[in-house]
């Protein structure tokens, strides 16, 4: 008994549903008399239950056609479940290692069955707010972001298989005007949704808002922060690529980045008698260099190693010696950098003045103190947008960062 | 009687064609008597046929599963004219004045039924080879480019209508392939298809080979050049734009002047006793200079005119201001001019070197003084993509142009 037709499902009709689908009901060794089935998601926008009994385990996350942090009245396709379920399935066949495996999706029902990131997995903002080292976090990142970036990339593909997934993901637009709005035009003008620590912020956001120069360096145009990635030790995981687009690169590096400058930012906040959290800054800050190095590194390991393929971007035969191929290759991964840090800083200022926040920053109650820690990542952040092109590497922004941090 | 199944017409099959589509046979009052019916396609691609009588005319486009200048070896679908049809629909809705009418389309027989372009029109190139000014051309241009460029853009469209026309003509991903080939690709490589004036240009194409620096600045990414346009002193026309996609849009507006300045530097070759092209090559420079003044002060004027609309590229809410209104359109604009001279030099060089050549060039016999036309004008091709960003406006290119005239 397959369901014909949409509906929600809540505790109770989802043990009807995981009924009709062998490849869940074997994951669970079908059995359901002990089974434990509970609603966890805490993100903006889907519904997510952790299904599990002593044979096995599974997540099923269901889309509804709203913006769940919202209500019912912020209407959102529910079609974005299929450009998740497309998206997990590409980064999981390109990165295997940091992407849960997919049991099982069914369009009518938005819905995806996949690996139940067990504990110790936490999310990861929730891990950088309890002061949490993760010691292969940027070799584990960089190599997540080389391998799917790359092999996605005209830099290993045709055009033709480009365009194919170009035009397909084209479909995913309700998601892509929601990014649009929410990261790079909502925080630039008066919005219903944008919120912050009021009253201490409110001149920043207003200065946000009559800053031309910081508009003139605004974007046009997916979504890798701290709260889609779940990590022990040992494991970082992504998840939830239901933004997936084909988009610019740097959007996913310069989230990343960006959020973990939050992060940092954030630590003040956290800082008790028991912990100052000076050391685990550090950590933040090693992290980020860490990781744009490593990915530097991994990616254009990958071009040089596929260079004779059939990418179609920079062709054999004319970047066809040692010196072109260096200089090509510099000026590539500069403007990918610059982009990084463009996309990342805009990232960084929705965060603060928009409509989704971050429990880096909304955890901590002191509203004043919260302020403070806001504000100087507001004006890190800021001046990173408008400077950008004047960085030349990550070392550059690793120093600045701590010169806004008083 | 429709045709089930495409197959190639001739002037023959085209009769008994025309005899089963009634929108075309109505255009020549259903009478074959004294039709004439001419196949005149001179044109890389296609076939193309002239029918008229005393009643009526119209033109009968068909595309080959091939190109037609190399032959059945090299393939390419037929599915082309699909997007021209596309195109020539949507542009002429934008800009009736100057497109042709479509009367009929069969997709099956990848065959487009439009106006006729009487006498006196001619293929724009043809008229600049043979020297004659025409007083309404850069206006006309500028008209045509300021309207389908800025109508199709982000400035005016929403993300949803733009990102469902990005997908369709993803569709027309072979044509792509084909100006990334033959553009961007092979006139820096060696390939079979490459030729020049040689010996005297052999040097030339090895040295386009080696020049790193112009990698550097070579462009990964339709067909708006001089042959694809009809005219007579009062009208400009439009035509054949089956590479349509949704590209930047300095290729259209570069193509233009690219193909412009290809056009000034035959002149040369062109003089003789009775006309030493002076006072015609100024002529052309004026054109130029006429075309991105005027193109610049319509598609502004468009923006401003439209600023308030559905356009989600530069929000009123954000760009709410006449200081940041100014920045954000001349940063524009000087980020479009740059981008106009880079695609219109790329396509002056692989005119010289590469597939397909230009008659301006191909139409002067001695091959010593075409060359030393044609290496004029690669000189200043390579000038210009190297150093394009430190162009400020047109007036500074159309300077720059005599002094490679000798």
């Amino acid at each position: 008994m397959a369901f014909s037709e949409f509906r929600p499902l809540d505790e109770n009709s989802l043990i009807e549903y995981i009924k009709s689908v062998p490849a869940l009901s074997a994951k669970i060794a079908n059995n359901f008399d002990n089974l434990s089935v509970k609603e966890v998601g805490d993100g903006n926008l889907n519904f997510v239950f952790i299904v599990l009994n002593s044979a096995g385990s599974f997540v099923i996350k269901q889309a509804l056609p709203y913006v769940r942090s919202i209500g019912e009245s912020w209407a959102m396709t529910k079609e974005r479940s299929y450009f998740e379920y497309l998206a997990l399935k590409e980064k999981g066949r390109l990165s295997p290692e940091h992407v849960p495996e997919v049991y099982h999706f069914d369009r009518t029902m938005s819905l995806i069955g996949m690996r139940y990131l067990e504990p110790p997995h936490i999310i990861l903002r929730k891990g950088l707010i309890a002061g949490i080292e993760y010691p292969l976090l940027a070799e584990h990142m960089a190599d997540f972001m080389a391998n799917t970036l790359f092999f996605t990339s005209l830099l290993f593909r045709t055009t033709s298989e480009h365009k194919r997934d170009v035009a397909e993901y084209c479909g995913n637009v309700e998601m892509c005007r929601l990014t649009e709005q929410v990261v790079f035009s909502d925080p630039y003008k008066v919005s219903q949704y944008n919120h912050w620590t009021s009253p201490y912020l409110d001149r920043d956001a207003e200065a946000l808002r009559e800053d031309n120069l910081l508009k003139l360096e605004a974007l046009i145009h997916a979504d890798l922060h701290t709260s889609s990635m779940m990590v022990t030790r040992e494991s970082t995981q992504v998840i939830d690529p239901e933004f997936a687009f084909y988009g610019p690169m740097g959007y996913d590096i310069g989230a990343f980045l960006g959020n973990l400058i939050l992060a940092y930012f954030s630590q003040d906040g956290h800082a008790d008698q028991a912990n100052d959290r000076k050391a685990y800054k550090e950590w933040i800050l090693k992290t980020i260099e860490d990781t744009w190095n490593l990915f530097h590194h991994k990616f254009t390991a990958l071009w040089d190693e596929h260079r004779n393929g059939a990418g179609e971007a920079y062709l054999p035969a004319i970047y066809n010696n040692p010196e072109i191929q260096l200089l090509v290759q510099k000026k590539y991964m500069t403007d990918l950098f610059h982009d990084s840090l463009g996309f990342g800083s805009a990232k960084m200022i929705r965060r603060i003045v928009g409509v989704a926040h971050v429990e880096d920053f909304e955890s901590i109650a002191d509203a004043a103190k919260r302020a403070t820690c806001e504000r100087r990542a507001l004006d890190l952040a800021k001046m990173i947008l408008k400077e950008r092109r004047k960085f030349e590497g990550i070392a550059e922004i690793v120093s600045a960062i701590p010169k806004y941090d008083s």
